[in-house]
């Protein structure tokens, strides 16, 4: 299907530093375009979430824990999606969150459809999981911003500039005030979809228009 | 298919008080016959994993909790599942899980395939979560049992029973000892399915034969 200019995106909320998302965000574009929509990426910090809702990361409960290891593993390989755990979990994410930001808000708003940070998204994702590079040293998400096209002394300036910081920190607190409590957690012309688990729900939204 | 006599049934743990394992439980049954698989009724109390994992019930958390509840009742209608919330939520489901061990060890072993306890798995869980009683309540139970056949007396009985008692929070304990932490929790030949959302998962595993 074509792109449809007046279909909103699906709107993917995420942390970087989330296996499942990772995941979700290997397959999201092609389910997307399937039903001419694109995808706007929307990074915000669990930590922030994990305070608010009294939760914490999912590798850190006893039982819980082990499974989605096995869990997280075993989609990874019916996908056929190359996954490794990085050497850090949950390794901090809060640079290469500010970076997308950085992106979409210094782009061309006359460049056309399509997320400005696609390709940093994935660079970023791979880097951490399909690499195991991690993502909580400074030079990792560095490496994975040049790859992904971006000057690397601007990408380093940018992850301390404040008016970036208070970008990442507003755009946390609005996922938030929507009901965002996981990651991913997907929109869907305002629907709300959590978990790589429900893509299939996502596309059978889409085929029928909502039920 | 037809039954296959050396397949391992599915074994299906779950709590009575959880929505999501009400869902599966309309659904497992085809699932398992299309491969030639029964389906064994494991009730724990998740109460126990709680205390042990550290965990709630899935709708005291604030932003989790609201969208749980939207989720829960999407899923029933994208499947045409009757679903209402029942008066309290989540209730105390110790006595229909006691019954359902009640029924199976003293069920007479030569009846043949299948578990006993089918009729009144499904009478407890549509009083719950079709028609809208307090399962928490002795006579509310005890109707369900009485609708699945068996004798109001002798349930009401054995709800009692030390043995039966002792026999529930032995199951308890072995679920969690073999990693089950939520409801429902299925395993397929040894493999773990966590969450009315994994079903598909569960159909290609049957299919494929593990990857």
């Amino acid at each position: 299907m074509t792109e449809q200019p007046n279909a909103a995106p699906i709107e993917f909320h995420f942390d970087f530093s989330s296996p499942y998302s990772y995941l979700a965000s290997e397959r999201i574009e092609a389910l997307a375009a399937r039903h001419g929509r694109s995808v706007a990426w929307r990074p915000f910090l669990l930590g922030a979430v994990f305070k608010t809702e009294g939760t914490q990361p999912l590798t850190t409960y006893p039982l819980k824990g082990a499974y989605a290891r096995h869990d997280i593993e075993r989609t990874a390989r019916g996908h056929g999606i190359p996954f490794v755990w990085p050497p850090r979990f949950p390794f901090l994410s809060v640079n290469a969150a500010r970076l997308v930001y950085w992106v979409q808000d210094s782009a061309d708003p006359s460049a056309g459809a399509g997320d400005p940070a696609t390709p940093l998204v994935h660079a970023l994702f791979r880097a951490a999981f399909a690499e195991g590079r991690d993502l909580g040293h400074a030079e990792a998400t560095l490496d994975a911003a040049e790859a992904a096209g971006l000057d690397r002394a601007a990408a380093a300036a940018a992850v301390k500039d404040a008016a970036v910081k208070a970008r990442l920190k507003e755009a946390t607190e609005a996922a938030m005030a929507r009901g965002v409590f996981g990651s991913p957690f997907l929109f869907v012309d305002g629907e709300p979809f959590w978990g790589h688990d429900r893509l299939p729900d996502v596309e059978a939204w889409l085929e029928a228009g909502g039920w």
